[in-house]
């Protein structure tokens, strides 16, 4: 098998950081990344669209590192010049940033979908996998709190996750459509990975789009996700808390509850290792492995287990490249 | 007579420097500028204020110097950001520019009037004379072209002015009403000046918002301008051009000709001094001065030069204030 179709669905950091590793172990053409718009949102007039950038930055290895989102070396004179006018600008976008933001916002002005707009901006940081949003349509997460419903940004940037989370809901999901191409890539794939992301929030947007969750069930291809929790807590934001607040038990067990049904195997942590017969017995199997990606290595490994996990195997992509443990050959 | 109001018709640049002059030697709360919208354009999507934003940066000391126009020191991240997705970027937008222009935008589009916008924005560069858009409505000055029609950035920043001008036409001036306090701060007004501005394309859309010249010919003060053409060309920009394509003399004569009826004095350059018969027979008042604007001695000479040909004498309101030729007390 020469040519693979793997699909991952994405959310922000922690999926930026497994596809760095996925792009190491495949070829990224064989790659359709299905991304989360849930956390989208009008700032400053323009449409930010903070996990599909995330990818893109951070496949395009221009990435702020330390804060994992951003571009690296971005200056803020558009922010700090509104705040002379006494504007509240609680979400740091970067003058660069902005002006992906700002290309996007002309482009979905000037009648373009945002799948089209996507494609565009991930070609010209040099990206050669495919990054799908999930829906072309306006889907925003709200999160229900003690405080009253707040916009995804509001609670997670402005108000820094403090908010008990009572409740998660996808404005207009009824009304999204798949965007172009997604349906499609599930149905074809051949391995259909869930990025260590939240699954409340950044995965859980993707399966509100009608017809998502349906083709994931559908598809011949097995179904991998890596657990974002590990050791009871979430290696980046609030997933842990959520699981706790919504009911659930922020473990690898809970996980595999969390996606019984859609989920064939769930990739859990060393340190989990003896969750392994409760992630089972939620009728998921278990992979222990390693997964936290520390550098470019961990980050391969993982996605190595993850591919393998659901019946690829790296040799095959990998044969007559260098071995699958180079760097990536084209996201610099 | 204790407080003077002082009104200035202004366009960009020239105005500007001019200004600088008038508030060395005039209160800056005394006067009112009734500044050119006719160049406003939107600009990677946001509204562009060439003439106010120019006037705002220059009295508050912030200017790029030596282009005239932009913010000293700013930066251009976004613009260039823009350029890596193709955008034709021909319009360099400064970061720190183009947060005023944003502000201005989200303000426009919250439903706000460009003249509430200006004030808060000039209000934010500490200046504390009282800047009026001519109109909150919309109004382009286009420039006929043998290319066609062009929009003003287009033939000025663009195509830097090479094409023939056939004419000049103020899309939207029919409709267009003057903003609030245009009429009345000409009414009451003890001078009206008109900065050495383009005649055609600064001073023209000013002057065709319905209701504006009629005020100007009603008003009691006097009307005083200084002559943007000096040995026959202008100190900047097309004007002389202007002059001789729209069938007028590039000369102070020309400028005299071309306000006639309008405008009491024309403050011609030393070097057409002897074209100061040719003024009078045109029906204007001829005062003869050093108009190039080389520092802030000269500005605030020009200015005092132009108001005491109003009438008003620089001694009456500096009296007091530590001299007419101090810098600028409220503007740094």
């Amino acid at each position: 098998m020469t040519h693979n179709q793997i699909v991952v669905l994405a959310g922000g950091v922690g999926a930026a950081r497994f596809l760095q590793g996925v792009v190491q172990v495949a070829p990224p053409e064989e790659v359709t990344v299905i991304s989360n718009v849930g956390d989208d949102e009008e700032i400053y007039g323009v449409h930010v669209s903070p996990d599909i950038d995330i990818v893109t930055y951070t496949l395009a290895g221009v990435v702020d590192e330390a804060k994992g989102f951003g571009l690296d070396g971005d200056t803020f004179a558009v922010v700090d010049g509104l705040v002379r006018f006494g504007a509240d600008a609680w979400f740091r976008l970067g003058d660069r940033d902005f002006a992906t933001c700002l290309y996007r916002t002309l482009q979905l002005r000037a009648g373009r979908p945002l799948s089209a707009v996507t494609a565009e901006v991930a070609r010209a940081f040099g990206l050669s996998l495919r990054l799908l949003p999930v829906t072309d349509q306006r889907l925003a997460t709200m999160v229900r709190t003690p405080a009253g419903p707040l916009a995804f940004q509001d609670y997670f940037v402005r108000r820094r996750t403090e908010d008990e989370v009572l409740g998660v809901e996808f404005a207009g999901a009824d009304e999204a459509r798949p965007a172009p191409g997604v349906l499609e890539a599930i149905a074809r794939a051949d391995a259909i990975l869930i990025a260590p992301s939240n699954p409340f929030v950044s995965i859980g947007p993707i399966l509100a789009v009608p017809g998502v969750r349906e083709a994931i069930a559908a598809a011949k291809a097995p179904v991998v996700t890596v657990s974002p929790i590990v050791g009871g807590e979430a290696i980046k934001g609030p997933a842990a808390k959520m699981f706790r607040s919504l009911g659930g038990e922020a473990s690898a067990a809970g996980v595999a509850a969390h996606y019984r049904g859609l989920v064939g195997t769930l990739v859990i942590d060393e340190l989990d290792a003896n969750q392994a017969g409760a992630v089972a017995a939620a009728g998921v199997r278990p992979v222990v492995a390693d997964t936290i990606m520390r550098g470019p290595r961990e980050k391969a490994n993982l996605a190595r287990v993850a591919l393998e996990a659901a019946g690829l195997s790296a040799r095959e992509w990998a044969a007559g490249e260098g071995g699958a443990l180079e760097p990536a050959r084209h996201e610099p």
